[in-house]
């Protein structure tokens, strides 16, 4: 667990609720005394995860709300959730019944993703909002640079059709500063048109450092 | 505006948040320099609603995973926020374009409903997390006190099995203090074996205040 605990860059208070959320409700089954598996933590992490890329895309965004719905179904789904459990290894650690485990559970995405929506709940029991935000962030603007997403005017694009406007500017975003340890980087971005910064944004990763660096460029133009 | 707030007790430091809230689609799109309306905002508190009741529920009850489930989709749903809406008599408030007011748009559930969404939103935007599930709670509770929720194992009926053992002894809750204005009433609550205090809570609803005295009295039990 300690491994894990390095590999997400979160070291728990109260390791039981990381206990409990690698622990599927199969192994619980085989114990003598019954201990807690993961699915009331699942209950909890699903909400958390909702409110944190509800939060994100709102105030990221100029998305209408059915783009919005739409996107954040696209983040809050199993597929996501076993691409990020599989990203830390999650189910290395998986506390599986032998039924389960001989039959393949270990792969299965499903578990896989729930056990990932518990280790939400975990870090959120453990630590509150804010620290889980700073947890899940990264794998979040991660999916959401692999979408597609036709609809989403964001403020880069929302800045690309203020600027074209004018044919002769010329907008380029650069890489200024990254910081932080690898599993918890920061990027700074400045964007320029032409050769003068109009705006500095700074993200969990590039693409997100673009957007902010973008946004602050969009509101510098009153729009 | 003012009435509106007085009513659910919170001043917002920005207006515009409540306007936005207020605002459905059908007023926006009448005028001739288009103003923001509530739909974006709905998204947002659809899911700070969902967090608010899943942590209350988490933290409050020993329900399992499929039970908690549908205890949230029963407090989540159109028919909870529309009932909600009507006690603040919101409906009275929300703008509305022509159409919509003459096929009876300010009386329809989902209009009321998706406005205190946006309400719940506007909250949220305005002063975060923390004074939104201050303002959400009476709401939730009133609501929770009128399901019908059979699978429901709560801390009172646990406390009332634990107790039942011995039929000489007697449980009783009794109301030791009220306090607070009446859109934010707090109840003290005392619960006894015979005369002996075996635990004390408080809550926005007198159901709530036994339901944290039970939790302390089964705690105390070492339950």
């Amino acid at each position: 667990m300690h491994e894990l605990e390095k590999t997400i860059g979160y070291e728990f208070k109260n390791e039981g609720y990381l206990r409990t959320a690698l622990t599927h409700s199969s192994y619980a089954n085989e114990m003598r005394s019954r201990c807690p598996y993961n699915e009331r933590q699942e209950f909890l992490g699903d909400a958390v995860l909702s409110i944190i890329v509800s939060d994100y895309l709102f105030k990221s965004s100029h998305l209408a709300e059915g783009d919005l719905t739409k996107l954040r179904a696209s983040i809050v789904c199993e597929k996501s959730l076993w691409g990020w459990a599989k990203e830390i290894h999650l189910g290395d650690y998986i506390l599986l019944g032998k039924g389960e485990e001989n039959s393949g559970g270990r792969e299965r995405p499903s578990i896989q993703a729930d056990a990932f929506e518990a280790l939400i709940a975990a870090v959120y029991l453990d630590s509150g909002m804010e620290r889980t935000r700073q947890f899940l962030m990264p794998f979040v603007l991660r999916s959401l640079e692999n979408e597609e997403k036709p609809a989403f005017k964001d403020y880069k694009t929302l800045l690309q059709e203020i600027v074209q406007k004018n044919p002769e500017e010329q907008l380029s975003y650069e890489l200024v500063e990254e910081r932080g340890p690898d599993h918890d980087k920061t990027f700074v971005v400045q964007v320029k048109i032409n050769s003068n910064v109009i705006g500095h944004g700074e993200g969990k990763s590039k693409k997100a450092a673009e957007q902010m660096a973008a946004k602050e460029a969009v509101e510098l133009m009153g729009e």
